[in-house]
């Protein structure tokens, strides 16, 4: 199965855990609103692809329980957007080629949007269709990875570090907790939701984690060389604010070798894996899904 | 014991519970610094009081995971204050006499405050000292309570109620979700760790739910009658802002009956109880925390 159409055919399963578990609890019309409106707003919807896939990876047949912490991943990725586009955050008018939510609701209900999202995903995993040792591991894990240790406390840094030149070790370490650490969850969450051996869960980490900071190389690439009406934001936005990033500390070049440099890495332990379950020959959605970020 | 012993005895272990899991996670001082300054400005503690309390009435020992969950019941509830001061929402510059969050840290640390102080909240549940069962139960009730068909709600329904007056139905089903329903989750949570069967619970329940109006009501006449140099924030506010309020509704005098009644009620159901268990004769802390509405 290729990426696009293992993305048609699951897709839309999670969404509709999503649409559930909102409907269900939407006692205000217009809160409803404002938390579709972002979620409907598109996007690539990287961490539920990528725990979805690491499901299939191993063999498993995919499952409700999978849609809902795949919905989970990515109404927290989605908060998180929306409490990072805010005046006193990013101050950001675009994205995904939209205006942003605070623009479209006003600021207190984006605030309130973005609350509500991340409340609604933990009901989500609280609710979902797993064991109840599988959903403490899934609770704990996914607060560790989007709280102060992970998510949260990379976009603190991200914000402080806009006061002063990062070192590239620095710029790593901001990068790891605010794009990486949701990422690394929803790979091991996949490993962890099929059982997999110690050996195999560290490679696919190490996938995982070259994944997390390729990503984030070619997100300031794109800022730094991207079309605007393609990616659907303001470019040019690091620079203006004098941030540190891959591109300001490296060079475009110097950024573009180390994306392949990490791009190598993830596809080095992911054929590790590919090699021990015997499916060497295959091209996996894993492979597809870190691919996106070559072209 | 009286609420003040009894206080003094157990508030420390939960404040305990909610640094342990803050400086775990802290990797970022002044988002640490942040969380810390909103926890320890004071204010009643009356939703760990009302869970332990609750445990204590019904003769059970109170042990770390009961301090956990009235440690994160803690933090739900001063996310939600932070968020609530912001200049996007109610704009208060004073709270509990001193300063809010994002007058001290800015706007932007306060919104990341109050995310980080929710992730926490849900995180030191999912690691609590109780069984799988429990926390999977605790997790869906607390974020049913604090999400968009309980707190959440609630503040939008709040805010929008701000552009008309509300009839008197409204503003309690505004308030049942935006204060109500931690009050609610505190005593419904106090039960379910007892194991109470359903006919205490549903007599609890009409003790919390009073408890929440009463409270609200409490609120309203303080802003119309109370002194700003002793309840540490502005008076005045709701009429400022015209909005529909127990006192605008049902003038100071209407207000002060309402509130007889609603402690009425709740003292009533908890008799009820005391009756069924065969303490009748003692004055208990559920007792004397509801008192306090009446000074």
């Amino acid at each position: 199965m290729t990426k696009e159409s293992f993305s048609k055919e699951y897709l839309p399963y999670v969404m509709s855990e999503i649409t559930n578990v909102l409907e269900k609890n939407a006692s205000e019309r217009t809160l409803f609103e404002s938390m579709s409106y972002s979620l409907e707003a598109g996007g690539k919807r990287l961490r539920p692809l990528l725990l979805l896939a690491t499901i299939d990876f191993f063999g498993s047949t995919l499952s409700k329980g999978h849609f809902q912490i795949a919905g989970a991943l990515e109404m927290i990725h989605t908060y998180s957007l929306i409490h990072d586009d805010l005046p006193a955050m990013d101050n950001d008018e675009l994205r995904r080629g939209k205006p942003t939510n605070h623009i479209v609701y006003g600021e207190a209900l984006a605030i309130l949007a973005g609350d509500g999202l991340l409340t609604e995903a933990l009901h989500l995993v609280a609710i979902s269709d797993l064991s109840s040792t599988q959903k403490v591991w899934l609770m704990t894990e996914l607060t560790k990875a989007s709280g102060s240790k992970g998510m949260i406390g990379g976009q603190v840094g991200d914000i402080e570090g806009e006061k002063t030149i990062l070192t590239l070790e620095e710029l790593q370490a901001v990068h790891e907790k605010k794009t990486g650490a949701l990422i690394h969850f929803a790979v091991e969450a996949g490993c962890y939701l099929t059982n997999q051996p110690e050996a195999i869960m560290a490679e696919m980490m190490t996938y995982a984690d070259n994944f997390g900071v390729a990503f984030q190389i070619k997100d300031d690439l794109l800022d730094v060389l991207g079309d605007e009406a393609e990616i659907g934001k303001h470019t040019g936005m690091d620079e203006a604010l004098n941030k540190s990033t891959y591109t300001s500390l490296l060079g475009v070049r110097g950024a573009q070798e180390a994306l392949s440099e990490h791009y190598n890495k993830a596809i080095c332990a992911l054929n590790t894996v590919k090699h021990q379950l015997g499916k060497t020959e295959e091209i996996t959605i894993l492979e597809e899904l870190i691919q996106t970020l070559m072209g």
